[in-house]
């Protein structure tokens, strides 16, 4: 594949486990994966210090790939109150390091990244995973699983977004 | 009142108003209100910007007041998941602008808010409003009352916490 082509960062929004995914994908909608990975925050330091880390490892990828677009997973599922309260931390700080990079943002809900990618918004994990690797030539499906969220959604991003006519 | 004593800042946390007071404790407990206001987001912008305009605001007071310590509202009380989603975006880029500045974090539910400046969990907006007044000596409660609720947090916390035995 040429080095051509537009970067997309998706990430999979947790306080404990935040999972991100690098693709690149050309004019011809060919994609391939760049970088993944997951941030981990340590369940004893307190909220704000994980935030820091989950910021500054957002922050960091956008500077280091400046991604045309970053996709960020409104995992939000029917948990309840108390959980949404503390996602949104986590999704805060990572829309404010789009911000901050001047990324901008789409968000997609898991169906909406499960549709793209696998071709139905109710696709299970393991068939996101496999559609995954199958699109991106991999070996075997990225690992953790929220890596692998991660490159779903910089994926669903990339392979939707119409791009200019000349890149 | 001297100058001496140390800084508070409390915040009244809201993606589209958030409200913020910063208080002077003196080592007899006597509170005067050094600064209040509102950071108010345009509904138009994107949550992203937003919440940009929300971090960089905190991070200034944080910058300029150098406070002890940052008292955050807990504001959450049984909304629904989406709002709850929504506010932890704007805590999650609160605390973030404390941690970046070294500065510890404290988190008040209302009612202990409420509870530490009025003498009941249960008190009514006006009544909080009304003892902040009395509390800091104010001719009349701080305004708009988003920024009477981010000194009430301040000065709940600047009330609560022990003093170093010389200040």
């Amino acid at each position: 594949m040429s080095r051509t082509g537009r970067l997309f960062l998706g990430i999979d929004p947790g306080t404990a486990v935040t999972g991100f995914g690098v693709v690149r994908v050309d004019d011809r909608r060919r994609a391939e994966l760049v970088e993944c990975g997951v941030v981990r925050t340590s369940p004893r330091a307190a909220l704000a210090v994980r935030l820091r880390e989950i910021h500054e490892a957002v922050a960091a990828l956008v500077a280091e790939f400046s991604p045309a677009a970053v996709a960020v997973e409104d995992v939000f599922q029917g948990k309840n109150v108390r959980s949404a309260l503390t996602l949104g931390h986590a999704r805060g700080v990572i829309l404010l390091a789009a911000a901050l990079g001047d990324v901008d943002v789409a968000e997609y809900t898991a169906a909406e990244i499960k549709s793209a990618v696998a071709g139905r918004g109710a696709a299970s994990k393991e068939q996101v995973a496999y559609m995954v690797q199958q699109h991106l030539r991999l070996e075997s499906p990225p690992r953790p699983s929220d890596a692998a969220d991660g490159v779903a959604a910089a994926l669903c991003h990339g392979l939707r977004v119409r791009l200019p006519a000349a890149v």
